[in-house]
């Protein structure tokens, strides 16, 4: 059974939402058979390298609200990430363009370390104030996951995987997808939020119970067969 | 909608159907919505770097038959494919094993030059007697598609996409899929063997009625949109 997860780096639920599908998944009992794979969706394409000031002043301004009530729910949304074990300081945080970081994300895919690439660069960003736009942060950051040094780096300096970035957002968009988290099994079924568990792992049981049969596939016609006879 | 055709190298009835499905696709009114996709097949896994001897003699010994008979046999596979257009030199082709071969057509599909990796490879095999597991020969076809000399030293040296030659053939063996070429549309239906054009056209019209639809994705919980607001 394949689950997608559509979400962005900078983004406060989507972290929360790994860790509670990662609950979710380790009581499913056919966790065996489930591949994940990670869907690029930002929440802002258009975000400059580095955006300038405090978060919770851009957050105030954003919303008409005052500083210190934007900083209250950071400390909330603090606390509730502390409750699924995670540290964020958005003290530190450095906001700006994930674009290169979701590349990275597809290479490690091509490894087989995609979600570890993902885990990193969220703790990176949410935990350690790395900023995403930066190349040679991210370098590092996937040389810690086992990527190879010169891949990621000429990766990064052309334009590979920017269009599979790009198609991610493209299904995102014709899937009436307009918010991340969000959990899609087997292109059947989805929902977006960061649910908790006991949700995310009905999810899972209503995909499995819908999952798509073999496909019908007719023989007969002029073919080679695995005993080579053509 | 998604296309995947299953198919090997070393197989007379892949390349004359891959021409018998591009005549499909050419008719075929939605043909700018299909997404084509090769996967990974070999007839025979086990298959020594290179086989011994004239094939005809290989075939007669395997099926009983005199090699003249074989011979004739082939002559007839050979008007088939001129009748496509294709040109086979069974006197010169070398048969072996096509596993690092299936591990470029991964590696093109990276790079968006698939089809035209699978192409090239299988007018090498039929036309130019190449020996599929030659890997310099196989890095130099590869450059010829545009790809990256040293990716595709480097891959062949290593074990990358190993697995997802492997994990092609699983998913065939999971469909029961045993001989190729075989076409399967939005893994819901597909036909097994290089039927002629109308055939595979009328398969494309019939997944293209039942293509799946977008996934209900249910809304509502703690998420973050798309204008940042968490």
């Amino acid at each position: 059974m394949d689950v997608e997860i559509w979400s962005d780096i900078a983004c406060p639920w989507c972290y929360i939402g790994k860790r509670r599908f990662e609950a979710a998944l380790e009581r499913f009992e056919h966790r065996d058979d489930v591949q994940v794979t990670w869907r690029s969706f930002e929440l802002d394409p258009a975000a400059p390298a580095e955006r300038e000031g405090e978060r919770a002043a851009r957050l105030a301004e954003k919303y008409g609200i005052t500083v210190e009530r934007a900083r209250e729910m950071e400390r909330q949304m603090t606390e509730t990430a502390a409750s699924e074990g995670l540290e964020f300081r958005f003290d530190r945080a450095r906001s700006g363009a994930t674009f290169d970081a979701h590349r990275v994300v597809h290479l490690a895919a091509e490894h087989g370390v995609q979600d570890a690439m993902k885990e990193r660069l969220l703790r990176a960003y949410f935990t350690e104030g790395e900023l995403m736009s930066d190349r040679d942060r991210l370098i590092h950051l996937a040389i810690e996951v086992g990527l190879d040094e010169d891949a990621v780096r000429e990766m990064l300096a052309g334009d590979r995987l920017a269009d599979e970035v790009r198609a991610d957002e493209r299904t995102a968009a014709r899937f009436g997808i307009s918010a991340v988290p969000t959990f899609v099994v087997d292109r059947a079924l989805g929902v977006s939020g960061a649910h908790p568990p006991e949700a995310l792992l009905e999810l899972l049981r209503e995909g499995w119970a819908r999952r798509r049969p073999a496909p019908v596939v007719l023989a007969g016609g002029e073919a080679c067969g695995v005993d080579g006879d053509c």
